[in-house]
């Protein structure tokens, strides 16, 4: 099983565009609109896994990002975040895995805060059966902002084998938010499981904000 | 220096997502319409190399490639073709390559038949000198075709470090045309520079065609 402790041994034949980075506002690359997502057809759940590091779940959905069509593939959790914002760590990121007709991924992650408990997560807290498969129907409504603010950059999956095809689009003005209690629980389960940020090296970091 | 009589031997520590690949129309992924491309700002070529396996042009220009804005990089030439249609195999293939700002590389492949010799070819011709790189002013206008039709896909480059991050737009209706006193010129200075097919693997390859 992945060992977040032991992240220096993780497999590392790949190259210098590695995620989760810190993000920071890039005066260069900063524009004053909204993130181009929409979500097309809401996210359906109807699997959920313990993957052993993560919960994750499978399912229905599409999204329009930066002008492509993408289908939704997965949805998985992370605490604390592995992106950080000017160094600062969020309690909880969550990814949405997405896929488009020729292969390539782009991943929508939430920087989520401390809140109220947010009602679908709990509900994938109580479906949650440690080690196993199981069917769920969870309905993903208001996780995705309308208008969306947020960073923009290309990257890696965050766990082996740490592939280099990534879009990220990361939002962080998303409504969404979840209890102490609820990242608790998540913690307890599943230990920290946030990748270390990854240098930065030659990349532009678009950011984009609207009012 | 490359040797295109010992592709076995290039370095392999890739993955299933290799390039060239020979094309053919599969009915699922058929679109009826044009490939949406189009160039906003022509091309102007201002640095020729000699890289030993090619002749490597770069310069300035700008296209709009599936509703995203790339900046053109380089141009550079095979002989016979890389990508091949249902097996055939063009005499000549030129490669633009182009970046967008988070480094998303796209490269539009021109599959070029036997015809009528090309003048801003013959340019480039004209104004090589060997083991050299030199200032150049050459302007491609009509290479791109207004109402591009042909192949979509997602590859890697061609040439080590085979890298796959790479956008694949391979237009089939070029009515650019090479001699074969131009093509027998780029293959008596650089002999036949095409890496073989790769397997396919799990891709899907889109085809858009409209009349």
């Amino acid at each position: 099983m992945l060992n977040y402790n032991d992240q220096e041994n993780w497999p590392n034949n790949f190259g210098k565009m590695q995620s989760p980075i810190n993000l920071s506002i890039d005066d260069q690359n900063k524009y004053e609109e909204f993130l181009p997502i929409s979500v097309d057809e809401f996210y359906q759940l109807n699997n959920e896994i313990d993957d052993g590091t993560t919960i994750r779940l499978t399912g229905m959905g599409n999204a329009t990002v930066f002008n492509r069509e993408f289908s939704f593939q997965q949805i998985h959790f992370h605490t604390p975040a592995e992106h950080t914002v000017n160094g600062k760590v969020a309690p909880f990121e969550i990814h949405l895995v997405h896929k488009n007709n020729i292969g390539q991924t782009v991943v929508i992650a939430l920087l989520v805060q401390i809140g109220n408990a947010d009602a679908s997560l709990q509900e994938i807290i109580n479906s949650f059966v440690p080690n196993k498969e199981n069917d769920v129907s969870i309905n993903l409504t208001e996780w995705i902002p309308n208008l969306a603010n947020g960073f923009h950059y290309a990257g890696s999956l965050t766990t082996p084998p740490l592939t280099e095809n990534v879009e990220w689009v990361v939002i962080t003005n998303s409504q969404m938010t979840v209890s102490q209690n609820q990242v608790d629980w998540f913690a307890k389960k599943f230990g920290h499981n946030n990748r270390k940020c990854q240098a930065i090296n030659n990349r532009n970091v678009e950011y984009y904000e609207n009012k």
